[in-house]
């Protein structure tokens, strides 16, 4: 170890998350602070960002406006599952993995979890349960989630979410999108909403803007009306409503202004892909894959691990591997990817 | 109906929640927002949040922060109680007729609605069910649920609060309070958090900031800490844990410092006991009670309502009686009342 | 207290569930026990049995057999009901007070219990949520529950029913039919399941065998086939499918099989109405209404209550009001009935 | 295919459950028909049942009576399990594949499957889920779940249950066993209920009756007491509660009796030996290995398995594979074994 590491970084590697909010998203919060407002939806921002979102997706889509990421999801799955059906999707999925249960509690239906090694489901697996079908013994498969980006920090090309979607529907089940970080895969596919999301058939997205820069909310989009029928009640129950809901609207509006969004997901993956670089050349730290979108994936030496996190905190994603999950976001700035570096070099090359 | 209305005014009586925020929250949201933080609650905010509840309660409490009030209450709920059992709570109350059954889908437990005229539950009505306990055949009594302010915009007296839970206690129920206006309350019986709640003996309180002027959050305090055992729990798997916790707690934090969600709630309800007075001499409009915190509950003549609701919008209480409620809050102004005041007698006395 | 009690009667009145069950029962389970059978509701007596509740309905009915009472209330509720809707019941109903909340666990409904003394709905009822209709606020009134036999013994007439289905179908509601004892309710009001059930536009009957005489093994009716659409996921996710499900259906068949059940339910009837007879003249033995099936609600001297039942046992109704209920079934004899009332008489009157 | 096959056995190799019930069963319901009885567990029956339990595990065993086998199990978890906690068991675990997702929608909780090849899970798949233990964000192992024997056939040593319910302990997680056919395990295994299931440290364990000659009715043994606590309050509102539970307690009396479910579950095991020994010279038929209980899993050439099914009927397992599964029973006689063989042979060498 060495006596001296330099100075850590302003920001932090450990999540997208960790990062505030972009100032002009401070700025839509206060100009929406003007005067008073029905609450609950019925209010003029809503009503804005509505017809926003269906201008980004250039479609009648219907959005309904969550506090988060984790009740976006139970109320995308909820509104158009049973409980006695089943739904496909990786085993790294964060609706598996990272949300203690919550969809497979509120909606009671399966979660069947299929093994991949890069987060990414394949159409094959649709056919796994097929046999289950038709039969009252058997969880009824309805619905494949996946994520985009990945939790692994892969992306779906169109095409393979295009591909999925057709397998999908040919066995009668419907396609949810996570897209958290859709953002930016869709910076990193040079693609927009309308070809990654409608053109391929998606048919419900949750669609993040948090882990871009927004405070909080998360939308969830329903790309054919019809598929939206019971979605209000279903958020209300679900304790996803917001009273002032100006301000998840006010911030959608925000984010998509000027495709905000979008700039500041190329930021970060951008910032994701120089950190790859800066730390590639360094004995002993294995990139897993080059990034494909905000996150770096690294295998490090076993003893470098604590005291990095030490001097700069990053989560750990396979303790038995030694291989860790380095994200950038929209404030890590150049400097930040340097210093970080330096630092890793020298922890791991003392 | 009179040809000219005098001009609206700038506020709105349809509910506390239509107000923006106080301009402290909105400088507290940009303080918190700088440089990066831990997401999910390990943020240091989030820990001064937690040591400023136990401070205002004057005991070692533990809070968990919430999305808001639905999702406050299906936390609360669901952290003390089994499916198996019932909640016994007024037949007017949030739990029961405003989240459109958020508390039952979650917990699985049984909401016994129990009949009151001013919204007040009675220690006798936790007899009622007594017979029930011990039997498998029946949902197993195991809490009490009040509002305190009601949901009829009545105030339960420090006293009274302190006789239901005695009565509860000895009947081995516990007793929920959902604050979401409790603020309103302190002002109102000159208390505090500490005489009311600690002292009274409530066992969980949804802590309302949300409607005393913050833009979201609101926190379950727990008032023995063994009862929150599972909380964290519960709350991920409700969809009620942040992720840039940060913001929350700073909320928390600016409601707090120099008292300012009590300062709002007394302002709130001093409005409204201005409206009142306002009103009260209008031939045509009887107030249904005098109010005792910030809603001015009244009856008006049937064909006034839906011009008055044009002219400034209000809700409806009760259809078939003609009574309408006006909600005051920290943003309502003196000259609100004078205008809104001015505007039902030009309709109510043409 | 008098020394000499006469001896107590062979069988008991504390509910028709006490008797075990008609001979014809037992020699159909024997003689069903031929053979092999595939399971699970694919062998052909449970098709006889379709047959036959079609032919008793003389309408295409779906029916699905269950395990027992309350989970056919289960599978009949959750099969039509969606997480957010609201059942509108009397206060006394079964799957209120005595299913432990399944129904309300299992479907996530709202349950709302409207106070009735006789146990009976009236129209005016299903008013009283009407304002809640369309908004994501409220849980959605969407069925309302009757018991014919009610829990308080009494018995809607044919037209009532009628009438209230009238009134909720006109309000958009559906009408579900406990019918845990409606053998009992047809013979009262010498009408039959066409008249009763099908012509008053019913449209979910859970139909009890079990206190009629089967050992076990209630079907759920949906009057119209395109309810029954989810019925048997819904019916296997709540563990009420038998496997061995000939054993049902046999019972079924050897209850419709010559009227058993209507007999043996006659019958009942019968002993309550001579029960009435008998004790309605012992002073302080006082009848709360004439038996309208077969239960026998009177109130007694509250020192008289515990020392019958030592003797004889039944249940207590409402402790405080020394109400208790007596239950005949198809099992109950003349010889049980006079030592029964013989027995309350000289413990009554010593 | 041969123009003429022989005629086809009187019993069915589709399931054990295809059967009927042992004749001492019928006799124990007839003779339980005696007299009235309180319903609902509170009858002598029932009491005699659960001291014979005792005894049969030498052990002070709480018991619970079910329905049926589901339903049994989901008392089992849910009784011991909260929403937010995880199940680890096979992927071919009945609780995941044939119960329509009953256990996940009424625990609220995870349910992990791991893959395995023969139905059996090991140790080390304990260990897979540990770093979730402790994190809000991820469901809480708390429970394993296996079957004995599995679904697959196989039964686990006495030894290899001691050793997985060790490493659970350890892992503070609880160990089900699903019961369902232990008596067939027990007998290849030569082992009791007490080596097998109390000295082996299982906690929980669903005992089967009906695939061994009950009609109905399984019990959840919990094999410490305090595990139960909850228990009479979960299965009543799992919809298990039995009216006329002598009718379940006589048959789990009938089969603890001489060891009646013991004999027919050894003659069942030795029908199956007998036909693996019958069919597995035939070209074509390749067992998928020799059985351990009474399932016989085998290879056929696929074009005979559709004339074979039409002959005598047994289920595919496996539609790619050509694989099917042949199931022995108490009923099962050495002539249909032979007819069966014969007609096996006849088709798949014609």
């Amino acid at each position: 170890m060495p006596d001296l590491l330099p100075p850590p970084p302003d920001g932090s590697f450990a999540s997208d998350n960790s990062a505030g909010v972009s100032p002009e998203v401070l700025t839509a919060l206060s100009v929406a602070n003007a005067g008073p407002a029905l609450a609950y939806g019925e209010d003029p921002w809503s009503r804005r960002a509505e017809a926003a979102l269906r201008d980004a997706f250039d479609a009648p889509v219907e959005s309904i406006a969550c506090w988060g990421g984790t009740g976006a999801n139970v109320v995308a799955l909820a509104t158009v599952l049973e409980p006695w059906q089943a739904v496909i999707c990786p085993d790294s999925a964060h609706i598996v993995v990272d949300e203690c249960g919550a969809p497979a509690r509120f909606t009671g239906a399966t979660v069947i979890p299929v093994r991949t090694d890069d987060g990414k489901l394949t159409p094959d697996a649709l056919d796994l349960y097929s046999a289950w079908r038709g039969s009252e013994h058997h969880p009824q498969p309805a619905l494949v989630s996946i994520s985009q980006v990945t939790e692994m920090g892969t992306v779906y090309s169109v095409e393979e979410i295009g591909t999925l979607c057709d397998h999908a529907h040919a066995r009668g089940l419907l396609v949810h999108v996570d897209g958290a970080r859709i953002a930016n895969a869709l910076v990193a596919t040079a693609s927009g909403l309308p070809s990654m999301v409608r053109d391929t058939g998606v048919d419900v997205l949750t669609l993040g803007f948090t882990k871009t820069g927004a405070m909080y909310g998360e939308v969830v989009v329903f790309l054919r009306p019809e598929l939206a029928r019971r979605a209000v009640f279903v958020r209300k129950q679900a304790g996803q409503l917001a009273s002032k809901s100006r301000f998840v609207a006010a911030q959608v509006l925000a984010m998509l202004e000027d495709d905000l969004w979008l700039r500041n997901a190329r930021h970060a993956n951008e910032m994701a892909a120089r950190l790859a670089d800066a730390v590639s050349g360094i004995p002993g730290v294995a990139l897993l894959r080059q990034p494909e979108a905000n996150a770096v994936f690294v295998t490090l030496p076993g003893d470098a691990i604590a005291p990095l996190q030490d001097w700069s905190f990053f989560w750990e994603w396979d303790l038995g591997a030694s291989l860790v999950r380095w994200m950038t976001g929209f404030a890590t700035t150049e400097e930040d990817v340097a210093r970080f570096a330096a630092g890793v070099c020298a922890v791991v090359v003392p």
